[in-house]
């Protein structure tokens, strides 16, 4: 194998494929980056075998030349030296060239790396997926889907289906749903979808979490395949394979409530900004549990009290108070997090008692939906 | 006590004097921020009972009302929770108050804090410094100079003396020096002191590191004023007490060669880019050793081979290259470091021999030196 290629376009491409390649694995060669050349371009693939990155370099894109391929063929070479080296490398130009025995010369003005390679064989061939059933979603899009419910996803390993988000298409409509069972982030788009398929499936949270890093926020299209352990996310030059998680998902439907008996109006900045405040002493414990009061006047009081430092109280003045008065008190962590989650200036919420799970909505946008169970104070 | 005094003033009086508080303190009022507000302002101190700050909020600055003071008193509070609180209120203006039993109201906008104080009288004096001989120098000049021989100083506390920088005063002249007994960094400066006097002291480095986080790259100039075991800096508004550490510094004097028989003339920038990629296999060890050796042509080999890895080879073009041929080896990170520390485009390497300190100078400055011990790999 022997290449020479533009520095810029390398670096990226192994960055996006560092994504995957983790140092803790019990598989050595899963510590490498797998490059090929071909006679259309370079290749390169990191793995930690839940999750498979595959980036390609052309030989030419927009009549510019960024590849110049002297010899196909492929090598692995240790991905924290090699990203490393590129990233620091003295010209714009870099030359790779196998020597015999898996020697690897990385050429680049007048610095010269000669590392040990590993035997692209060796290397796990990715899944081989069929592309019967495939829709596709903007770029963007799915950059904002995911951003709005990963974060609610179990860290813990209790329930593993739950470090999943819950994927469900159904009559053209994607809904995204993450729970940790103290709280719930929904968030459902329209989609084109051919044969008009149903799936129901779970991402893992760190997958999607790793997808958004790499993919663009444009809105070219981004294909996406699924299959039944395994789903695809084609962008240009870029495919990005996870495992799925075994196992059903909850019904989370019948959590949601129907009803309210309270509904909040507010400016969502001022409302974060007093949660925030309001939760500064009280970070200091296990829980930051802060209380809402409805007051008069349609103000809204926030408040938290620890006795060995201080209190505090925050007044809001809402937009509007509907309904039965109301004392409730909450994790303000979960509340700041679905705050940031959402879009708008202005949230409703909406409440169901003292006791019941309550739902945060923007104004006039039933796309997205937060969900918190509160704490028990009294 | 009770004032009221503009946010941005206050936020930023308080980061400065957080630079002293420590949580790691078994002096319990020592992780409070003391408030005192007299007739002509507010002043806030910080300590770990190794560094002192104390930065004054005067009431009045440029026609600008900064303070208002309703009524003079002193108030400690819990650093950690205070300084989050002032960051974050949501006005321009705050009110601090002390009722009674400590309790300290802060309020802004329509957010109040309630915080339960320590009392000022428990907080310690700071020392008594009397100002007899004081000498002073530009605050950009005193930065330059900390930065240039701070990271030299031993982490280890197996000799406590290394652990800070000796600064020698003598005939209006500073010297700074810090060693860890592999290196050595020096940086001399022309100051004006009255008086004539001596000095021989050796500074905490971690308090130097403080104390130029917290001033101003401005030419305005900076008092100090040395103790028999303390150190006191000057600037407008702020004062900054250090410890200083007892025992005698090494002479170093004799350690700095002051004969050579190789010259080495190069760019600085090129060298140190060629250090660090030399550097990047052979980080894995214990120790990142790289070779230089000279070679035809004013031409300079840095190199480095780790068997498992890999080896790398960097040609750089000297501008020139004197004496005797020469083959030598060293840590990379203490080269980095030096070079990092040096200013100019061009540097001189001054060795005198395989197995002896070499030094290092920027092209026609002699205020800056650093010296390297090699390692010992033949």
């Amino acid at each position: 194998m022997r290449f020479i290629i533009q520095r810029d376009r390398l670096v990226q491409s192994v960055q996006d494929v560092m994504k995957a390649v983790t140092s803790r694995t019990t598989i050595p060669i899963l510590t490498g980056i797998k490059i090929t050349a071909s006679s259309e371009g370079v290749t390169l693939t990191g793995s930690d075998s839940d999750i498979s990155i595959e980036s390609f370099i052309p030989n030419e894109e927009d009549g510019d030349e960024i590849v110049e391929i002297k010899q196909a063929g492929s090598i692995v070479l240790q991905a924290k030296f090699f990203s490393e080296i590129v990233k620091k490398l003295p010209t714009d130009s870099v030359e790779i060239e196998v020597l015999g025995s898996l020697q690897t010369v990385i050429r680049s003005g007048k610095s010269e790396f000669n590392l040990n390679g590993l035997d692209a064989e060796e290397y796990p061939h990715l899944p081989q997926i069929e592309e019967n059933n495939k829709f596709h979603i903007a770029t963007d899009l799915l950059k904002t889907m995911i951003r709005q419910t990963f974060f609610a996803v179990s860290t813990s390993e209790t329930r593993p289906i739950l470090t999943g988000v819950n994927w469900k298409i159904e009559n053209g409509e994607l809904n995204c749903i993450a729970t940790d069972s103290h709280r719930l982030a929904l968030r459902k788009a329209k989609i084109e979808i051919e044969n008009n398929e149903s799936y129901n499936v779970v991402i893992p949270g760190k997958s999607l979490n790793e997808l958004s890093k790499i993919i663009d926020d444009s809105n070219e299209l981004i294909d996406i395949v699924i299959t039944e352990n395994q789903i695809l996310f084609k962008a240009k030059h870029l495919l990005f394979f996870s495992r799925l998680l075994e196992g059903n998902y909850p019904d989370t439907s019948r959590l949601i409530p129907s009803e309210s008996k309270t509904d909040i109006i507010v400016n969502t900045k001022e409302f974060l900004h007093a949660i925030d405040r309001a939760s500064l002493l009280a970070r200091e414990g296990r829980n930051n549990v802060v209380k809402l009061s409805t007051i008069d006047g349609g103000v809204i009081e926030i408040s938290s009290n620890t006795p060995e430092v201080g209190k505090v109280v925050e007044e809001i003045q809402s937009q509007s108070i509907d309904g039965e008065e109301l004392k409730i008190s909450f994790s303000a962590k979960y509340m700041m997090d679905a705050l940031k989650a959402l879009e708008g200036t202005d949230i409703r919420i909406s409440f169901t008692g003292a006791m019941r799970p309550f739902v945060i909505n923007p104004l006039h946008d039933e796309t997205t939906l937060q969900l918190i169970l509160p704490v028990r104070t009294y």
